[in-house]
């Protein structure tokens, strides 16, 4: 799994560099803070189910080369816009400074604009396998839905919405079900619909698998906010209780969230069953989820 | 004109009504600022663009909602995004509170990057004639290129390097070309591009008359910022000069701009008559462009 990883990580960046490429005035600081955001660091996590997903399918690796850098591009812009000072004030990131401090605030809003923008630029002119436009614009369809308001941004203005007040479990499970589990619960549909009608017929099962990944994935984040030191998160570890927000740990205390994890893993791995398919690395990938470090 | 002008913004705003009626959690400051950013005040000039140029060349009305709706949501977020505290820094927009003054900074950088998700959602769902998925996708991409590192976002990157330091005729019109030009070219190629081979066929014509507004829209702006107050305008008057922004007056001298923008008016009326359809909208609203007082 590590090796599949750092392989496909390394794809991952050279598609997005070579996208980076085609832009003019590289020189300009917004070109750079695009490049700085989307390339330097990271775990690829979203690239990484896509190309997981389709290949369980049997697609090509070169097929799934444009929904993999499209769904990095809307996570970078995510994670650039989350930083601001208005938003969640971070000044680390990927044991970087992120790219308010690095750049200036006016570029970095900016370098997640193009980068929202970017995504969509190569969904709309990135090969694909040749099953048609449909699939093309179903894929555009499915992005715009998991980031916009139906999707990633709801989470997040629900999550600003329940800063310094108590939300109940189910409140928490909602901001993340969009804030995190959105645009994981896309990148597998991306990777399924890539596959064409293999990928309808066990859409069902991944997205089970995706909601509790999704999930598992945030209580883990909100986990190792706690245990874990900034060094190895290569963010500031703490800041949630600085910030006053609900998480896992805070509702059900440390052991409970950790249940809670485990839980969640089961019911991941209990979807994969029911898939007629080497699941191999999409069950390494829960797995991952909630060992991971950082 | 100005009958067609009030008609087809009525139009459009009832066409991004539905389109905000269709998101979930109405209630919640995200919706309600995506609503306030789109629909209060604010001229409809690129919906304009598209219905004009369309119906021109025979296009029907409900043809052209969706270009008309989707690049409006782009022009939408682009102004919340530049009104806030670390670009431009306004509290005034079309004679109303801007939207992180209404609501907050956090709020409107997330409304901002929801309506440009809602741009390329409504480009993947709304209707259009039955000309295929392809005029669908080339509509996507025409919109990305004309909005992100390569246009809009690439213009409003210059303006900001340029901000506090002189900058050439050849200069200001680079920037502005990308940071107004490119969408109201877009605005019009839309138009064009859903009308098929007719299109096509005056596509030069068009981006030369688009290419000559488009500056001239800039270059009436400036004047504006000087000659109006800030009732008429709807925002502060005199904000280019506080923020030591380079303008068309700065380099020319008030009347050389109004020269300027004639000139202009003039360039797109030769484009005009290289076109043969009726063109007398297209001409109005070259007219209005520098005759316009706010």
């Amino acid at each position: 799994m590590n090796e599949a990883l750092t392989s496909l990580q390394k794809r991952n960046n050279q598609q997005l560099d070579h996208w980076l490429n085609h832009l003019p005035n590289q020189q300009l600081s917004l070109i750079k803070a695009m490049r700085y955001g989307l390339l330097l660091g990271g775990k690829r996590a979203r690239p990484f189910l896509v190309y997981i997903t389709g290949q369980m399918l049997g697609c090509r690796l070169e097929d799934l080369d444009t929904p993999a850098s499209a769904i990095e591009c809307v996570h970078a812009y995510s994670l650039i816009h989350d930083d601001l000072p208005a938003m969640d004030d971070d000044e680390l990131r990927r044991g970087q400074a992120t790219c308010h401090i690095k750049f200036d605030e006016a570029t970095a809003i900016l370098t997640g604009d193009a980068l929202q923008t970017l995504a969509f630029t190569i969904l709309a002119e990135g090969a694909l396998s040749d099953d048609g436009e449909q699939q093309r614009i179903k894929m555009i369809q499915m992005l715009a839905e998991a980031s916009g308001a139906q999707g990633m941004c709801l989470g997040q203005a629900l999550d600003l919405a329940a800063e310094n007040r108590s939300v109940t479990l189910e409140e928490l499970e909602h901001i993340h079900r969009n804030k995190t589990g959105a645009l994981m619960r896309c990148a597998i549909r991306l990777g399924a619909l890539a596959a064409g009608e293999k990928g309808v017929e066990v859409l069902p099962q991944l997205d089970r698998y995706a909601n509790a990944i999704g999930l598992a994935f945030q209580v883990q984040d909100d986990i190792l906010d706690i245990i874990s030191d900034t060094q190895t998160l290569g963010k500031p570890q703490g800041s949630d209780e600085q910030l006053h927000k609900s998480t896992y740990p805070a509702l059900l205390g440390l052991e409970g969230a950790m249940d809670k994890a485990h839980t969640l893993l089961q019911e991941a791995l209990q979807a994969l069953e029911a898939i007629p398919y080497n699941t191999e690395y999409l069950e390494a990938f829960a797995r991952y989820v909630i060992e991971r470090k950082n």
